[in-house]
């Protein structure tokens, strides 16, 4: 199944778990939980999901244990997008062609659905239904911790945030989307390992290959700023031009910052070479980021 | 030794920890580290922690575990309050006298701050360090989510914002308090027993008096508001009748709402008393949260 099909048919699936594990509530505190609803069901490629299912199905993980870590792991990248969208912080009031939580919403209340989705991606992890051994929880919640904390996720949009208006250089940005964008999608890559009780060769391959693949996602993000189609890519282009954002294209040029998308993709699937054609949904993957339109 | 000399004294111990678990970083990021730091040791009672070694205490855990523990919650409330502080929540400049962190930095910088401390106290929990059975640390995981949440303390949050300016009645009251302030306090003693591999009843029996303790520690924190001394206090007092907020106080008046405080401390000291002396520091705790003038 070609890769758009497939995530097509995984956004159905992650988001009935996403579904299950957000509450209902009555009473005063619904409002958070409507809230929580709003910013993790609202759409988006569910990448970082399909990566840890992926993963996870090299070892043959069983296929709800998966479903909810990769769960976990959205929810984190959905509180992290509520939280940028903030006035204070990037100031978008749309997000996928629908208001941001903090516009369907108010601020307070964005605030605290990105908190408690943070928090809720924990309790999930640390949940006996996620794996009956401890030892994976735990280590999930470790590994997550990490790529979400200062010197991952929240460290990049910091980084992003002081940097804005500076001239970065190449190997500035590199860091500041490794830490922003990369940390977690390598998290999600690594969260299979964890789950198969993979060897320490086995998630380092894997780590590895989520690295380049979060770079290369990033530049193919930055060209289609530039060259993309504003009605395809769902949001609308030359952004980071008008803001005077450094990005790989403004440093490299469209055609370098191409070759290196499409050298990264390449080097993405290279660290896979010990895993023989239980990687092959991965290495479609890699080849999928860089030739996507949207 | 009295509860208020010895919750000074531990203050130096609990800050000490904090220090070593915030890193200093260079780069960028920087920023968000100083304001984890600044927002994480800028003071307070330090009674999360205190209560979690003194739990942990009776079942003689290590204290290096318990202090680690310890940290970790006082990471969730330092991050509960930046982020209760902002603007669009409750709104106040001043935090224990000083600059609140987003008037010290930014308010971006406050938020990712307050997300930061949030991750790094799961981040502490998954880590060997803090406890050698994968069991315990997934267990801790688990439960301060639960508590840290939307049917703990930021749903009590949420409710506060909703309810502003309704009037709300003594039940109603009591489930926002419980949820917004006691559903930690309420994990801090749990933590002790989860560490110490307690019984089941135990842990139910440290619940209960933590529950009641939280209900008599914001009794009084009320009441400190009416009939406190600022310069005591070390905060603005009356400005809950100012701001037309119902509190026990305000619904109860003085001598009810001081004679509730007395019987949850009494009640929460009953809870213990399956534990014989080891349970000492305890009971003090509840006899000082009612009888302190700060």
């Amino acid at each position: 199944m070609p890769i758009p099909t497939a995530l097509k048919a995984f956004a159905g699936e992650i988001d009935s778990v996403l579904d299950d594990l957000i509450d209902r509530a009555e009473g005063h505190e619904a409002k958070l939980f409507d809230a929580m609803r709003y910013a993790a069901l609202l759409g988006g490629k569910r990448l970082r999901p399909f990566l840890v299912v992926a993963s996870a199905d090299m070892f043959l993980v069983r296929r709800d244990c998966s479903l909810r870590v990769g769960a976990a792991v959205e929810m984190v990248h959905a509180y992290s997008l509520v939280h940028d969208d903030l006035p204070c912080m990037d100031d978008d009031d749309l997000r996928r062609g629908q208001p941001a939580t903090h516009k369907k919403f108010d601020e307070a209340t964005a605030v605290l659905a990105g908190d408690t989705l943070l928090t809720k991606a924990f309790e999930i992890l640390g949940a006996r239904e996620t794996h009956e051994l401890a030892e994976v929880r735990s280590d999930l919640v470790h590994a997550l911790a990490i790529a979400a904390g200062g010197h991952g996720m929240t460290g990049g949009q910091m980084i992003d945030l002081v940097a804005e208006g500076q001239r970065l250089e190449i190997p500035e940005i590199t860091r500041l989307q490794a830490m922003k964008t990369g940390a977690l999608l390598a998290f999600s890559c690594e969260a299979g390992a964890i789950l198969g009780r993979a060897t320490h060769t086995q998630r380092a391959a894997l780590h590895g290959y989520a690295h380049d693949l979060g770079l290369a996602f990033q530049i193919k993000d930055d060209l289609l700023d530039v060259e993309g189609d504003a009605a395809k890519v769902g949001k609308s282009v030359g952004k980071d031009a008008t803001a005077g954002k450094a990005t790989f294209v403004s440093i490299l040029g469209v055609d370098r910052a191409r070759q290196q998308a499409q050298m990264l993709a390449d080097q993405a699937i290279a660290h896979l070479r010990d895993f023989g054609t239980d990687a092959d949904r991965l290495r479609d993957v890699a080849r999928f980021v860089v030739e996507r339109d949207s």
